[in-house]
């Protein structure tokens, strides 16, 4: 099969680009002494999921009820669900954790969410291990690392029959708004030193918390060390988007995902190409531009993935995409005939890959695809009871 | 099941609201003479499709051929695919039609477009009835009514095997952006203007245009007659969103989707509650506020549906909302405790509904979730060839 084959638009995915940044990742955090477990939420496959945790850790990171359920029946056995769970969803989690027999990893982040699972029925024997959420600056979630609310997080949790506590978690979201490679280091070693400090708080207060859980794509990338962490938790690094492109953490040459669209029209009042990927196919997150102020809905490669310098997605509507910028309306519609095929690079790919439902495998420029890899979406478990 | 037992976020339909939404176009549409053809890019359900069209016309309007499968499937013999159609799409789009039955009509744009279906086999012994789209001043595509190409383009599909001429088609969608609702009149008659002109030279020069089709929502409420139109093409209005309430085409109380929510945290930093609805499940989409001058994600409600004055959502990553605006924390919190229930009024539905497969049916303020409704996602067809 060739990408001429495929339906549009449709998600792609460079083989060798997405097992570069995986393996590049392993290879620094093995140098620097720990654990990838990676965010599953860019990717939500358990393919790149193999790929991002190697042969032996089959551990991720994940965002939905539905991420846990996929990656529990692909045999990933320990999942961290790092988005607070209240005590609709932990029932739901404990479902699916017996169900296939994986163990889920909740995090929580003050005593009223503590309390709120006293109403939850213990698991049989087992109760949840949770991590306690550390703000290491983001503002996002979490305690400070300083204050009186941790300790007594851990002193309510100690009490809970379905809580155990083994550590805490924290995640430098604001290193994606950082101004340099020097301040996204900056930042990471602000979220290491939050999470070992407040480690050390609890371990001091008689608390266990043998996992101490960081991470970012930037602040993995830039962090100068990881000495008293346990585990990393980066995820847009397995396929990376033109912001971390623009933040510096990869390269053009990294991006491994990208949307395969068809030229389905041309637009001489707009002097534009109207191609079959919009708003829901690219997503309208426009983050990218926080840097580079131009605004626009991605970069536009030729169908073999090589970039056209200037050509962008100027605008988008729900169905309909539209491509200028780098040369007059004549030649443009001249290179790119009606029914021809281009990619776009995604601004921010954990929105614009989400709503797709598998990866089709490409390798080099022949445009062959040479697999087609499953996705999970939304938000339900496709397995569990609901 | 009453709402609290949903898992969350989810997406809710208030009952009463979508039926009188569909009841009130079709009663407008039949008054003014024209056939409702509804837009299903906004709800992608069958179950509105049926409110929206009425007992007997069936006719509807898609955007993905995941759609045109769809309503196919659900009974829809009559569909418009309003996005331009290439060689690789219409062959797919002539498996559909001849598994399900259903007559799919095509929009073409320019001569370059009918030139590239020529490598098509004609699809057994019925070629695609096709419009020619007319861009009456939106500039997304079409040709104009006016110029030398839209006789060009009706020779040009004379002469092709695969392509049967049936009319004209426009959409006003620069009506989204009127300052007001007069202004939307205008376009409104502009939109019926270029169809009629367009219908008119066709037939003039020997070709049969039976079928003349306008619509968006804003000009289907406002137009002041719809003389020598056979259809209108509304969508948005089935559901209706703050876009539209800002616009002025519906109230508040006419907004039929949103999304349930849980509190999942309180944020002392932000001084806002923390939900289980973000990015994906209420989109990144901002454009309600090109008037309001407030940028937010959503409108808060209480979970029976009640507008809570200045409640918004405020910011949002992947899977989080933050949610401030009309109290103190201290007060926010204690009136939103964790584990308790929200609804979100979406900015732009289109974008805020797709990614979610089905709707769950509300009526009234009580609670109760009293049916399940079927939606389509993504844009390859479940049961056709890939």
């Amino acid at each position: 099969m060739l990408i001429t084959d495929l339906p549009t638009p449709a998600l792609l995915l460079d083989a060798d680009r997405v097992e570069r940044n995986c393996a590049r990742m392993l290879a620094r955090a093995s140098r620097m002494g720990v654990v990838v477990r990676p965010h599953m939420k860019t990717a939500k496959s358990a393919r790149v999921a193999q790929l991002a945790t190697g042969e032996n850790a089959r551990c991720v990171t994940v965002s939905t009820l539905a991420e846990i359920d996929y990656f529990a029946q692909a045999g990933f056995r320990d999942i961290t669900y790092a988005v607070g769970a209240t005590a609709n969803k932990i029932a739901q989690i404990g479902d699916i954790s017996r169900r296939h027999g994986a163990k889920v990893t909740l995090v929580i982040d003050s005593v009223a969410a503590v309390d709120a699972t006293s109403g939850i029925a213990p698991v049989g024997a087992a109760p949840f291990d949770v991590l306690i959420e550390i703000d290491c600056g983001g503002g996002r979630g979490g305690v400070a690392s300083t204050g009186d609310e941790l300790v007594a997080i851990a002193k309510a949790i100690e009490v809970s029959p379905v809580l155990n506590l083994v550590g805490v978690l924290t995640h430098a979201g604001h290193s994606y708004g950082a101004p340099t490679v020097e301040a996204i280091a900056d930042i990471a070693e602000a979220e290491r030193h939050a999470a070992i400090q407040a480690a050390d708080r609890l371990r001091k207060a008689g608390f266990e918390a043998p996992v101490v859980s960081v991470g970012s794509t930037p602040t993995a990338v830039f962090a100068k060390t990881f000495e008293g962490v346990t585990e990393i938790r980066p995820g847009v690094y397995t396929l990376f988007d033109l912001d971390q492109a623009l933040l510096g953490t990869c390269s053009l040459d990294d991006i491994a995902a990208s949307v395969l669209t068809t030229v389905i029209g041309h637009n001489p009042r707009s002097q534009s190409l109207i191609i079959d990927a919009g708003a829901l196919a690219l997503s309208k997150d426009l983050s990218a531009h926080k840097r580079d102020g131009r605004s626009h809905y991605g970069l536009v490669c030729a169908a073999d993935g090589e970039v056209i310098d200037g050509l962008c997605v100027t605008n988008v509507h729900q169905e309909h995409g539209f491509v200028s910028g780098n040369t007059d309306y004549q030649t443009l519609t001249a290179r790119h005939p009606i029914g021809s095929r281009l990619r776009v690079l995604p601004n921010h790919v954990c929105m614009t890959a989400a709503p797709y439902d598998s990866f089709h495998l490409v390798r080099g420029k022949g445009g062959a695809v040479i697999d087609h890899w499953s996705k999970v979406t939304g938000w339900q478990p496709a397995s569990a009871a609901q």
